[in-house]
Formats: structure tokens, sequence, C-alpha cells
């Protein structure tokens, strides 16, 4: 295959914010990292799953997805997972674990971006927050123009050489546009989706519920 | 009495993105705005309620709450609250009608620093979203600090003065802490709260039955 695409799915975070290991939560018949794996799979080549190590002979989905034990960060957990992407791989997705609804059609977004050139593409949506600059005692000292302001999702797409020196230049960032910016790349936001919101609270996982109940 | 507090609950908006008047949705056994009314009633000495003209007549919640018609923008909707608020009110406070869940003790925390001598103060909460700066073409510029950031809430609490100067002044800002700050005054920003959310979407409204159901 010309341009083979393989995407990372990130799920081996403690869940600290969730109180627990969101990512293997219920949702629908599944879990939710199984709906990341599911658009993820549909859209690749093969997917690599890096869970936590203790977790990772629980899963098993058949020949295209490699499942790796995360590291102690999450650029770690990349990396481990990037380690096992085949070498001929020419597109590499980052994706979360926790954001089980980003469609197929934004895994074609950002991977059509990086086909027509770019570096890195990543789903941004616009900030709908009023946001305040504070200083050191909590007083404003500005309002922060969004008009071009976007809050990051994910998958995000990155060409395969391009994160793999990122990743070489060695970083402890938690954001791999970040990364791949910093080694000097161009990375691009095309439009994200308002319902692909990551997993982070019980109250996220209810909404998750609801939504896929009234799917 | 000697520092008389007045809240202007704003819930005069059409529901553009909502697609609706999501203010008078039912939550529970109340309406979404009832919540933020009483709870900004227990906190106040009155409060002014703004909504849209055409619905002035449907709600009658005793003498303590004045009803006035909203106008063409926010701005315009806080200036009419604003008109009827008592001139001796010392602190007027304006919140989102939309913010069901604001804690009396978040009415008092913003209350209690401009009673120690902030023209204004309002809740603010961490941004949880990695943050991208974008050029004309999409291409990312910055990743934003987002440390020394923060997404305002309501109730936001004023000094009278400071806020009828401010619109005396005039403006039609969006943000009535920008308001108060472009006018010279000094604004500070207290911890908000992560339920403390503005129903926004059908989805927003699904969660706070859903929070509602299990209270």
């Amino acid at each position: 295959m010309s341009m083979s695409v393989w995407t990372i799915v990130v799920a081996a975070g403690s869940g600290a914010r969730f109180g627990g290991l969101k990512q293997f939560e219920k949702l629908g018949d599944q879990r939710v990292v199984d709906w990341s794996i599911g658009t993820a799979l549909g859209s690749s080549d093969g997917v690599v799953v890096v869970v936590p190590a203790d977790a990772l002979a629980k899963s098993i989905l058949g020949e295209q997805v490699v499942f790796v034990g995360g590291g102690a960060s999450r650029s770690a957990s990349v990396r481990n997972g990037l380690a096992v992407v085949p070498h001929d791989a020419s597109i590499v997705l980052v994706h979360d674990g926790a954001r089980p609804f980003a469609t197929a059609a934004l895994f074609d977004r950002v991977v059509e971006m990086v086909r027509n050139g770019a570096d890195g593409a990543i789903p941004g949506v616009a900030v709908t927050d009023t946001i305040k600059r504070v200083d050191g005692d909590g007083t404003i000292t500005a309002t922060v123009d969004r008009s071009d302001l976007r809050a990051a999702q994910t998958p995000q797409a990155f060409r395969a050489e391009a994160l793999r020196a990122a990743y070489v230049i060695g970083s402890d960032a938690t954001d791999d546009a970040a990364v791949v910016a910093a080694a000097g790349g161009r990375v691009v936001v095309v439009d994200g989706e308002t319902d692909n919101r990551k997993i982070t609270t019980p109250a996220d996982l209810e909404w998750a519920r609801q939504r896929v109940a009234s799917l």
C-alpha cells in the first residue's frame, strides 16, 4: 500500500480526574475504548492500542490491532505505541481512547491534509467560553481574543517521519502537535466535532451513555 | 441595609444555538431559569430577571423579584435590568439564567471580594483543553500557555457604581467584566465550579436533567 495509515489509540491513563479507568467503562454494549478503536480501524490499515500494562492481557481484537503497554506519561505511551507501528507506515494518527464519538469523516479530514502536504493535521473547535488572563493575585489583566483560538481534539494525523523525528528529539509534551511543531513541522487545524468530547468526568460518561441511548 | 445586594438574571436570549428558549425548559420540577433565580434570591436582597419581552407576562415569583423585558443584545438586556435595580443597591451581580447549578457559596465568594474592595469579581475555572492559535490559513502558530487563563462563569459581582458607570460609558460587550475593566475597574477571578455549566445545547440539558435526577 503506497500510503499506509496507522492509528495509535492512547488508553493508558489512570483516570485520576475520573476516579478510575474511564476508558474501560461500559458505553452501550461496548467499552468506551472499543468505540475509539472501532472507528480508528475503519479509517486505518492498522491500530496500535496503548493500554495500562496490567490490562494488556484482557483485550484481543484480531490481527489488525496490536496491544502494547503504556508508559509513565502520555508521551511515553505514544512512544511505546510508535515503536510497534510498522516501518512502512507513512501516516500515523494519535487518538485519545476516551473520545468515543470521533467520526470516520473526521479521521478522513486529518489524513487528507497530511496527504496534501502538511506535516500534521488536528481537529479543533471554536473556544466558546469567555477567556480571561489573570496575574498571580487573580486580578484580570486581559480578555483573550478568541477568534484565532481553537480547542484541540484528536485524532491527530502526522507524516510518520515527522512524528518519529519529533519523538527521537525527545520531549515530554502532553501534546503531539506541539512536539511536531517544535521540531519545525507545519501542523494545521481542521474543523473538529462538537460531540467529539473527551470522557473526563463521571458526568461526561453519563452524557455519552445518554447519547448512545438516543442514537 | 448598608450593603444591599441585587442580582440581575439575564434570561432574554433567543437560544439560537439551542434551537429554542432553553432557559424555560423543564429541569426537574422547575424550569432552568427558576433554578438560577432561586439561588440568586437566597443570596441577594432582590432579583431582576431580564426575559424576552413576549415572555414577560408568564412569570410571577413574588415582590422580591422584578421582571423586565430584554433588549436586542446581551448588554442591552443587562442595561434594562440595571435600570430597575434600586438606587441604594451597593453591589450588583449579573448571572446567566442558563446556569442553573451555581451554588450559594459561589454567590458569596464573588460578593465577598467586592465587599473587600474589588470593583468586580467573577468565577473562573482552569482551561483544560489544549488551546492552539491559528493563522488565516488554519496553520498553527502557537500553543497558548493555559496556566494563567481562566474560563469565565457567572454570577459576576460588581460594585454598583462601577457597573453603572461602565454602562453609562456605553459598550456593546458580551462580557460585563470586560465592560467594568475597560472603564478602569479592578476585576478579580475567584474559583468557579465545574458543574456551573451554561446550558447551551440539547446535550447540556440532557446532562443537567441527569444531574438533577441523581441529586
